[in-house]
């Protein structure tokens, strides 16, 4: 770019950017260590390409003062859990980064630490993206890309009356964790806090999850707005309806009550599954379970109709302005 | 996201949104409408995946008074212009966009009909994306996927000494278009100055040529940083020198001199390619230029050792500040 002059780094920043990020490309032959145009990669035979791209901005989907290491970690999750949610085998990935000026190279060669460690968990390497200069605040985009076996791929389009609903893990702690980083919530218990903001900071992208629910699962998204709004999607694209058991939705917290739990399903950033599967069915979501490597739990119902009801335990519906953000 | 409340657009503004991209999916099926979480694509048997990301920002990449049609143009020929480096056809794309507020919804139909036209024009279709809000200049990234058959990727690496050097179209263009918006050149000819700008502000990606070269170029690449610069990423790659002899570099301009041709080499944005041919196989050009669809110039050779060397037309080498920029 002829205005590379006043706009982009020196040279020598140029090239501690690049040995950050070459030695993520190592394990990925068709990134031909990053000095050519374009990477290539062949899919597994029979296997059709998943491809998906979030961008996260800071002060808007993370904190300034969040570790660089847990930024790269959720940069690379919040993507990998889109491809979770299609049931699809991560592959490789592609990043973009805008940087603001002067560029701060501890912050990046953490982020790249950041990188490494959660590419390494995931299998998977590095095979391209450009890299800028910003004026703005940091800018981060990264196209993850999986595979699955042609046609088998999890939808939001499936889920019919009758199926159930469930989700992984615990919901609410993100939003829980976020309160606590911006003092809208406080929590005397040190290994608490420190969980609660782990999940704000570090989402586990349910993959193995994903692979499991292949082929039993009638729809699938992960709860990323949160769990209303995202089951909302589903119901959008499936035009059916859904009841939630409140009493159902699993929070990490024992001592959780009405309130907590309405939260939690108001909430985001859970980076859980969130599915349907045929009642005749319920039985077989133990093994997956066992092989996804996390808990399951049925928390509702599919019916006809549309718009969500959220059922008390005493089987009443819940009347809150907080089960709001619905697209529909 | 928790905090889409206080940091993203409002629900109408993200429908308006929706409304502007979702036709741009219509003829991707894998692409489900932009309503799910990825998309699925199927390569042509027998063939792999090629995959570049590249992001533009307002104000380095592209004038903020650029046509928001153009800007989309930019935006995805820059990123199909790798593609072309790599002998690859393209087969959709990935967007993310950082959008300024308050969101200028007209600004973003203009790129909507922008990125219509040009996806039409190269047979492809959007896959998916993210959309989000920046106090920063706008900020937009693009993943480009295409393929080829298994193993005929051109590389910057096989360019070996005798070779020739060849480049597409005319050189400078681009360059010489940004500095009469800058105001830092002037020409009274308004259709050249049309040309000219237009050259900068719409960049064609030399798809048909880049399929042409597949098996006959030793090494390719697409001029971005500069004819010189770009040249030297070959000669890195293929541990190799090279020999220009300037007054062979194509302009436009018919009456040309020495400081123009010295300031297109040194220039950018050019997006034509810069790749070699053995000597014994220069007959083979005219085809290739042909199904290209363009022009092709000889422009020197490579020869054994390192760096380039620029020779006038008495042969002599020319020493100048501006054919700087070398990244070895």
């Amino acid at each position: 770019m002829p205005e590379s002059e006043t706009s982009l780094p020196e040279p020598g920043e140029f090239d501690i950017i690049r040995s950050v990020f070459r030695p993520l490309a190592a394990g990925q032959p068709g990134a031909f260590e990053l000095t050519d145009d374009a990477a290539c990669l062949m899919p597994p035979p029979g296997h059709e390409i998943v491809l998906t791209a979030d961008a996260i901005v800071a002060g808007v989907h993370f904190l300034v003062d969040d570790p660089a290491e847990d930024v790269a970690v959720k940069l690379l999750g919040v993507n990998l859990s889109d491809l979770a949610a299609m049931g699809a085998e991560p592959l490789g990935y592609l990043i973009t980064t805008a940087w603001p000026r002067p560029l701060d190279l501890a912050w990046i060669e953490g982020f790249g630490r950041g990188l490494a460690a959660a590419q390494d968990a995931f299998g998977i390497g590095l095979l391209g993206g450009d890299t800028v200069a910003t004026n703005g605040p940091m800018t981060l985009s990264l196209t993850a890309i999986g595979s699955l076996p042609r046609g088998q791929a999890l939808r939001r389009a499936g889920a019919r009356p009758g199926d159930r609903i469930c989700v992984s893990g615990t919901i609410g702690d993100a939003a829980a964790g976020l309160a606590l980083l911006q003092g809208r919530l406080s929590d005397n218990d040190a290994t608490r806090r420190e969980f609660l903001i782990g999940r704000y900071r570090r989402p586990l992208p349910r993959l193995a999850l994903g692979l499991a629910l292949r082929g039993l699962a009638t729809a699938c998204i992960d709860v990323s707005d949160g769990l209303l709004a995202d089951l909302g999607h589903i119901l959008e694209t499936s035009a059916v309806g859904a009841e939630i058991d409140l009493a159902a939705v699993p929070l990490s917290a024992a001592d959780a009550g009405r309130e907590d739990r309405l939260a939690a399903i108001a909430g985001g950033d859970d980076y859980e599954l969130l599915f349907t599967v045929p009642a005749d069915r319920l039985d077989e979501l133990a093994a997956a379970a066992n092989r996804g490597g996390v808990a399951l739990h049925a928390i509702g119902r599919i019916v006809t109709g549309s718009g969500i009801v959220v059922r008390d335990e005493d089987g009443g519906p819940v009347t809150t302005e907080r089960s709001g953000y619905r697209h529909f």
